[in-house]
């Protein structure tokens, strides 16, 4: 058992599998095994050592590669390693196993306790990043729990406010997009109408300078910003809805007051496009499935969600639980390897809204 | 100078230049240049003979390849050649010249005369389909006119309503795709918050039954078919907004009972990923950019803009006037290309929205 002294330079990163029921232990289980991670961090899953050897055993992951699983406690420092999983359990077990492949109570308290526990455990300083697998929204609802998601989890456990945190996509950079791609989302999880509704300088304003203030920390210069129109065509020069002009153009000129230079708003369909072929850094959606269209398109499997604003350093997979084909060992852990590789390259930086909220300490070591 | 005798195999196909403010002039000139379009059909351009030879002299478009330019009558029967370009003049010429790069009341003026004369011509019998360049909403607005744009202006011409017709954006058949992709709308050109309030069993019900109308012709086939969600997460099961179970859901049972079989709503993020993998030949999205985000980041430069319902065979290049690049020689004349060649090969199979409106002739030689 290695007992090697933490240093900042090997963070110690949460992980989460959210949902039991879903692909998070599978793609957990995965992405554990590359021995690269435990190069560059310390990594502990915050989960039930039975039920995830229990989801793997019967999912078939354990046959192609079969790390043990050892149960620590909160204040081990040692390094881990890709052929042992270290597993911190929250304080109380779940009731009862949860089931597979659906929604169940018991699948969302899992995902809620696990979560909660991670950020305690960043919270009493064991550690510098979460990383969250997939949970389900109508899971923790029945789960009793009336958070949206885990974006805002944790913005209410830093004591802020739902709107408080920004939701970005990052596409990490690959061949065709050499600096990555990052998109922030104004609007979440609403109706569509009640986005709409939402809309407001404020909150454009917020998500440009979450997203401006990412970029400066992850490229070290300034951004290359762009902010979508809400309406077909840009609006049209009004024809087609006035929230161009009335809010975005707005926070344009705001933002700009505050120092963020950006571009727009642009008609939505092609600033995607331009934003592929490498001419934006990052771009400011106004809705859930304006920035999450075109984000899946380029990327699916490589896309990272990082919740922006909140001093607590989250990344997360960009994927839902994927019950269809969960317990059948077929799902893809390329996000969940791209969340927990992004989580590392930023708990090695400085996180630029560390000042906010409640929990302000990042490095306990 | 040809005189062939017109067979039903070389169909006559119109082509307008759209805004002559815009790219228009250039993609058509462009397009016009390859051989191959000449022996499967015989093209005409309806516009302004000296305004294009102005335009396109002014954008250097002429010194790379010079096609004369010759006016002929409606009723000419000849082989259109790469090397001349035929032109059929509205009646009645642009009082000014429209100036480029810029929304101006002439451009609008120009957009619409052309449009009509070749809805005219269609009409009357002397072709069988409509290419169409690029308008800007707006300069035809200033001309005096309240249609939205091509769609609504085909509608009104064939005796129906603004909604009759449903605008599909077609990506032919590549590498990727075998089989070619539609994306229907069942909303289009209004804002985002009208397009909600819109949005109806009846409106989903009609864009399914004519999607599916034009994929049978087609492919020959049953066509694989999905219908998109309006919320994120497809509502998350109400949590995001009823739409889903309000509309769609029984949208879906409608056109199932109507013997259009699909599936949706599913999630929008995920559903253009599917598609784009070529597992649907065809899908219904609620709003304009829901659509047209995918579209362009799946082709941009190869899709196609059909509309679908109307006895009128059109189509249309699925990108917009281009007035930051317009004069400069520097278009892509991909998707007016594929406009052209899809047009063709649908004027030589059966239209399946011909009984409707009325136009209901097709082929008058």
């Amino acid at each position: 058992m290695s007992c090697a002294l933490p240093t900042s330079s090997q963070p110690v990163v949460f992980i989460t599998c959210g949902d039991p029921g879903g692909i998070g232990p599978e793609i957990v289980a995965a992405a554990w095994s590359n021995p690269i991670f435990h190069h560059q961090a310390r990594l502990r899953i915050v989960g039930w050592a039975d039920t995830i050897a229990q989801i793997l055993a019967s999912s078939g992951s354990v046959g192609k590669k079969t790390p043990a699983i050892e149960i620590i406690s909160s204040d081990d420092t040692r390094m881990s390693t890709s052929d042992r999983m270290l597993i911190i359990e929250p304080n109380g077990g779940p009731s009862d196993q949860s089931p597979i492949a659906r929604v169940s109570v018991e699948g969302g308290r899992c995902a809620l306790m696990a979560v909660d526990t991670a950020i305690d455990l960043v919270r009493l300083g064991h550690g510098q990043a979460i990383v969250t697998g997939p949970l389900h929204k109508e899971a923790i609802r029945v789960a009793g729990r009336d958070e949206p998601g885990h974006t805002e989890i944790l913005a209410r456990a830093c004591g802020l406010t739902d709107d408080a945190a920004s939701m970005m996509l990052w596409l990490p950079p690959d061949e065709s997009h050499d600096a990555g791609l990052g998109i922030v989302h104004a609007t979440l999880h609403e109706s569509l109408l009640s986005a709409i509704h939402s809309l407001s300088i404020d909150r454009i304003v917020q998500a440009g300078c979450h997203l401006a203030s990412f970029l400066k920390a992850m490229l070290d210069r300034s951004p290359r910003l762009a902010v979508a129109a809400l309406n077909p065509h840009g609006g049209e020069g009004g024809l087609f809805g006035d929230e161009e002009q009335r809010i975005i153009v707005p926070a344009v000129k705001r933002l700009r007051k505050e120092s963020v230079e950006l571009i727009g708003p642009l008609p939505a369909d092609t600033l995607f496009l331009r934003a592929s072929r490498g001419e934006f850094d990052g771009i400011i959606a106004m809705y859930h499935d304006q920035g999450h269209i075109p984000i899946k398109l380029l990327g699916m499997h490589r896309a990272v969600n990082i919740t922006l604003g909140l001093p607590i350093l989250r990344t997360s997979v960009a994927h839902g639980t994927a019950f269809d084909i969960a317990g059948t060992d077929s799902a893809d852990p390329s996000s969940m390897c791209a969340a927990i590789e992004t989580a590392i390259q930023l708990a090695k930086s400085e996180w630029p809204y560390a000042v906010q909220g409640r929990i302000g300490a990042r490095l306990s070591t």
